[in-house]
Parts: C-alpha cells; structure tokens; sequence
C-alpha cells in the first residue's frame, strides 16, 4: 500500500510522540533493516482496523500470533513514554486467554501503572491514527498520574 | 504410594496453615471428588522434589504442563493467604519462557505484593514439607509486609 492509501485508511498522520515510539519500538525488531524504505505510516499500518475490517474479523478462535505481537509493541511503546516522562521503568505482563480475553499490565517498582482488561484482542486496532495517538496518550498519563499518586512504591 | 512413604519422602508432615490452603486450592479442582480418599499428603505429594529427583528432572524442552501447574496452585495458596492476613485479594499473573525461565508477580488494588523470578521451572518443587511451608510462609510475610508499607496502594 502506499503512503497516500494508508492515509486515507486511518485519517490524517498526526505528529504524536506516542506514535514517533510505536514506529521506533517496531524498527527495533529490523535487525537487518529491511523496513529502512518503509516510512512510520506503512510500519504501523495494521495498528489501524476500520469500522468495517472490524467487523470482518471472527472472533472464533485463537487469536492471531501477530496481533498479540501488536498488542504487546503497543504496551512496549506506552512502558517507553512511561519511562521518559516520570523516570520510571515499566515492564509488561500479559494474561490472554484463548478466548480473545486478556489482561495486561505495566509495572514500575512495586507500582502497578498501567491495568487494562482486554476483549475482542482478534480486533485489536484502531480507526484512525488520531485515535492510536489518544488511546496511547490516555494510558500513559493516567500511568503519570498514578505514579505521582504512589511515587514511593513506583521507585520501590 | 502410602502416606507412610510419602512422610519418608517429604520427612515430617508438619502442622501449617500454607499447607492446609495448598491442599484446599488442589481440591477445589477435583469437582466429582475422586481425590476424597486422599490426604493431604497423597495430594501435594509432586510439591516435594527430592535432591536425587532434582537432579534426575532434565532442563531441556519446555517445563511439563504439571508443573505449571503445580506453580499456579502455589501461588493461587499464597494468594488467599495474603487475603487472608491483610483482607486484600491478590491476583495472579505470571510471565513464563519455554527455557524454564518466568516472573510471577501477585497483584493487589495496584501494588505488587510478590514479585518472583524463577528459574528452573521444569524442577520446581521442594526437598521436605518444612521447606514447602517455610517458603510459602516467606512470601506471605513479605506480602503483608508490603501491603502494610504501602497501605493505600494495595487497596487503590
């Protein structure tokens, strides 16, 4: 696809710092650089699931190895934001069922910042790259605040 | 195999609270109870590794399904213990490679109460009944001691 279609596909390419970290977090997986040509836009093209697409994804069976491997850049990249904007490391853990159920958490210390329950992981994406942005943006500063909320437990 | 030779086994059956919510968590899995004939002992007999059985327990491939097992069940019991002590739930999330490596972190409101790495998972297990209670009893301790240093937190 080109960059022109994938615009169309997810809305306008803003300027995000949380979309700048997806696009950094998922070259860091092209060891050999065989994505150089590609720009963030293409590289993050399957973050980006329209209403319809949506609809067209069963949510009958195992979920798609590739689509936990989104989830889990997405979560990378909130952890990274995290890190850069309080000081504090977040590391991931998930718990998916086979059912498309799933939680996922974002600890600092002894700090849980981040606990999402997830549903549908089949259709994990979003509609445009403005929506991407904000729900990225939403979980890491309600992880912020959390650590503002307990700063002793985060650095614990 | 008796319960005379499974006290030969595991040495003393002792007294203890872990023990007895380790047996009750294995119990409540057994929903036509074909295990009503079996003590406690005869139960949790696969918590007791042996120094020689140790050895013997190959660390290649990925750890036998029972043994996660037996670890969730594990930390399922120090869960309602710590319940139990501090009237916080502790919910369970564990992170685990097929190299036998794995975190298991104990989460109550938003505070990690227990943060385990282990390692060697294919041989998790315990020489005697005092060591599985002793270590069941240390991470109850710590639990509850963290909860109380960051009171809030666990009930946020």
């Amino acid at each position: 696809m080109t960059t022109d279609a994938l615009e169309a596909r997810g809305g306008q390419m803003i300027d995000s710092d949380f979309l700048t970290q997806l696009a950094a977090v998922i070259r860091a997986e092209d060891s050999y650089g065989q994505w150089d040509g590609k720009d963030d836009a293409e590289l993050m093209a399957e973050f980006i699931v329209t209403r319809e697409e949506r609809r067209d994804i069963p949510i009958i069976g195992d979920p798609d190895p590739d689509v936990l491997w989104r989830i889990t850049k997405f979560y990378d990249a909130i952890g990274l934001m995290i890190e850069k904007r309080s000081g504090c490391m977040a590391s991931q853990m998930q718990k998916m069922s086979h059912e498309g159920f799933g939680r996922i958490v974002l600890i600092a210390g002894k700090l849980v910042v981040v606990s999402k329950h997830l549903r549908d992981v089949h259709r994990f994406g979003f509609e445009s790259w403005a929506k991407l942005a904000e729900a990225g943006d939403a979980l890491i500063d309600s992880a912020v605040a959390v650590i503002d909320a307990y700063p002793d437990a985060a650095r614990a």
